[in-house]
């Protein structure tokens, strides 16, 4: 697609954030050379939406420009946000990490895998984890993801680990360790009613694949468990 | 990207719907040889979500498989769906029709570009025409669109036109012949108010991109406007 970059990359990021991990993940898939700033998204920087994202959120790749301070960004740079956006950014930066195939039809089932993820799977994450709204929905992306995975092959599409399996992984490591700790906006004793109920032989297949998206070493190498355990257990705290 | 297709394409639609007029866009400006066929979405016909798409929606592309009639899909074509899927796959399938720009950057900005139609623009067609909830969040989406439109260039990233004037396109048209035939599930009048506040100096730069858009031979080409004025006229009669 395009020859290897050699322009400069600075991530802003969050450790907590799912959309911003799903960056980190692509870019260590890479094996990407990188600076990154962690923003705290509780308290964020007075430079970062004038100079970085007028939506102040993160991700934000600022690409190319020279070579500063994370917080002290160049005009020079360009800045580009949205997780899936940049997720197909790095993977037509690093066409030799192979984050998408070369198929056409097979990119347009990671990218149709992608919008599952988008429309029905983070949504039940929101749902359940942050406003504490029940995890219904949350287990019926768990059977819309597990209905397009295929026949055979480790991961969304087959074999190749694409971008369509980095959507999913930051989320789904989020939804484990909030049920598996009791930690999100829901009531105690939810977390584990559904860790029970995803454990139910219907979703082995779902599971299994899970098992195999954590193992990654790009997932292992930028989820940080105990500083976002950390941050969960302020942000939902019990009475 | 790719070697030019081979295989045979059948592309499932329907007139009035803005998410299939996409890739008929598309298709028109790759050039593309394909089958086309109609869906009826107030009576789709009984083969479709079994053969075709369980989500019974459009637009969906068959891909390869033997040349059969599409009222007779065969299990042999790989069936895709979701309209921003599909204008990436004919991007892919034809990479001489230029409708992504080979540069990294440039890809990121027109996808960009499309989250913003997808999550600022096109809701607010939904809210206004379809809904009648009034056209205020459709104003926004139109600033938001002319917020990131470049200062030169006459499309959404510059002078070639992508797959983010596509994603555009089929929206605003339905936007304009609503509004300019008070065809909406709103309040008679509110057409005309809102083409008059779309008239406004404020929103020039966007008003000149639309026209620009309108002029393009792919959209002339595949926008059969009396046929859905005609569809908007019975689904929007008033008492």
């Amino acid at each position: 697609m395009s020859s290897p970059h050699t322009q400069l990359i600075t991530l802003y990021s969050a450790k907590v954030c799912p959309y911003a991990h799903r960056v980190e993940i692509a870019l260590a898939e890479a094996n990407a050379k990188f600076k990154i700033y962690h923003i705290d998204l509780a308290n964020k920087p007075d430079w970062y939406a004038p100079k970085v994202n007028p939506a102040s959120k993160v991700p934000v790749i600022a690409y190319g420009g020279p070579d500063v301070a994370p917080e002290n960004p160049s005009p020079q740079s360009t800045k580009l946000a949205e997780s899936l956006v940049l997720v197909e950014f790095v993977a037509d930066l690093y066409p030799q990490a192979n984050l998408l195939p070369q198929d056409p039809v097979l990119r347009a089932k990671a990218r149709f895998f992608i919008e599952v993820v988008s429309s029905k799977f983070s949504p039940g994450y929101g749902k359940f984890v942050i406003r504490g709204e029940g995890y219904r929905d949350l287990l019926l992306g768990v059977e819309a993801v597990q209905e397009i995975l295929p026949d055979s092959g480790k991961y969304a599409i087959g074999d190749q680990y694409t971008i369509a399996d980095v959507a999913l992984t930051s989320f789904i490591a989020r939804v484990k360790l909030a049920s598996e700790n009791e930690l999100g906006k829901f009531e105690a004793g939810q977390g584990e009613e559904f860790v029970k109920a995803l454990d139910s032989p219907k979703y082995a297949k779902f599971n299994a694949y899970v098992e195999r998206l954590l193992e990654r070493p790009s997932f292992k190498a930028t989820f940080d468990k105990e500083y976002i355990k950390g941050a969960f257990e302020k942000r939902f705290a019990r009475a």
